[in-house]
């Protein structure tokens, strides 16, 4: 029997939002590997080994979910959303990079609907046109490229996504972006924070940037900054698609 | 019975990338509009009427969709890729915009797999760091938006996804595009041309900005171009997490 490695996406929560292909994928599988709260959506069943590991250890996570898949097994790695959208994906190929005895294995990466997508379904459609998904987490990157980033996408007006906007480990950068947009975009922007988005929990509002307040944001939450033209209908928020 | 208006996309074209949530509201409509190859991926039943419509009637489209959910039908818009995004959701809420009588409708949009996160997925995972999407049709906006939108994005470093990046009308502004890419990211950047992607067509091509042409892309191609740090991995293209 030989091995494969799926990197799926199990879209923002609700069930129903899981595509046919990551669950007949799931069906196949001998071994599930992700952060705890992804693994612990999977139902379990006789042979199918759970691996659920913590926060911040993607790399060995990707390594160890290969090395499986490397040894005959049937490997899908978890990730909330789309895989491909500040996800296990990228980890992936970054473990495969330095080990090129890896890179023939059979692995292939299964789309899922990211949060930003499902938030912007439940407001209406805020990102009805160009626009940018910009990662708050400054982890992996520099502050002062994320602020560079948003201002650039702001100065073009695109309407833009921001994933991860705040932690308990760094809770000024997300104050500083909303600066940042209450100074390029002026304070009528709408700004819509989504929580916990297609769940039991999911919370919506829409307030201007004038309104907007850091606390309005956390782990769960992605956030989306319409552009000039973006306006309320009923209860709705949309974009509309002409620029003309 | 009161009627209802779902806006559903469809995914790019494979059947196991359409979501439980859009089969299931499809199974209760009694109607279905849209585009005339977005309707025909639709099968036939019995209680179903199909309102397929040509391309650019969107706002036409739009209109007889909630005047039908308004007479009490249960009617689903349908649109390829995520609905939200250069798809008919934008066009649904601009119809209502001066119509107060139908913002009490029951209207509700259903997220779907978009074009350009199944084609990051089928080359690997190029858009894993901060990324724009921009429509390049020049039907909604001018010419000099687009090219000042890749500028900044080139400009800013995010990785890009184009949709419509080309058409008999417009054979030109892709090759503008390409032009102020070369000219902004220089000529080793990679660029992925995905055409028809997750359908029995699917093709799928990754060269460097000096390889491309205009001619690799048409309308049923996403195009998609890395950050700077965008590589090679095996047979795959991906973006680090990392910009440290």
């Amino acid at each position: 029997m030989s091995g494969w490695l799926c990197i799926a996406g199990l879209g923002p929560g609700d069930p129903n939002l899981v595509t046919p292909e990551v669950t007949l994928t799931l069906e196949a599988a001998t071994d599930v590997v992700g952060y705890i709260p992804y693994v612990a959506r999977i139902a379990p069943r006789a042979g199918l080994r759970l691996h659920p590991s913590d926060n911040r250890v993607e790399l060995d996570r990707a390594r160890a979910a290969i090395d499986m898949a490397a040894q005959g097994r049937r490997v899908v790695v978890v990730s909330s959303g789309d895989p491909g959208v500040f996800a296990m994906a990228s980890a992936v190929f970054e473990a495969l990079e330095n080990r090129p005895e890896w890179q023939a294995l059979d692995i292939r990466v299964l789309p899922g609907i990211t949060a930003m997508l499902a938030a912007a379904a439940s407001a209406g459609a805020p990102l009805g046109h160009d626009f940018c998904a910009i990662n708050l987490s400054d982890n992996l990157k520099p502050a002062a490229l994320i602020e560079a980033r948003v201002r650039a996408a702001a100065g073009a007006d695109f309407a833009m996504a921001f994933y991860n906007p705040r932690s308990a480990s760094r809770p000024h950068t997300f104050g500083r972006v909303l600066d940042i947009l209450r100074d390029t975009c002026g304070p009528d922007r709408l700004i819509s924070f989504a929580r916990a988005v297609s769940t039991p929990e999911e919370k919506l509002r829409t307030v201007t940037l004038a309104e907007a307040t850091p606390e309005m944001a956390d782990m769960r939450t992605v956030v989306i900054v319409g552009n000039s033209a973006t306006r309320r209908v009923g209860r709705f928020v949309y974009t509309p698609r002409s620029a003309l």
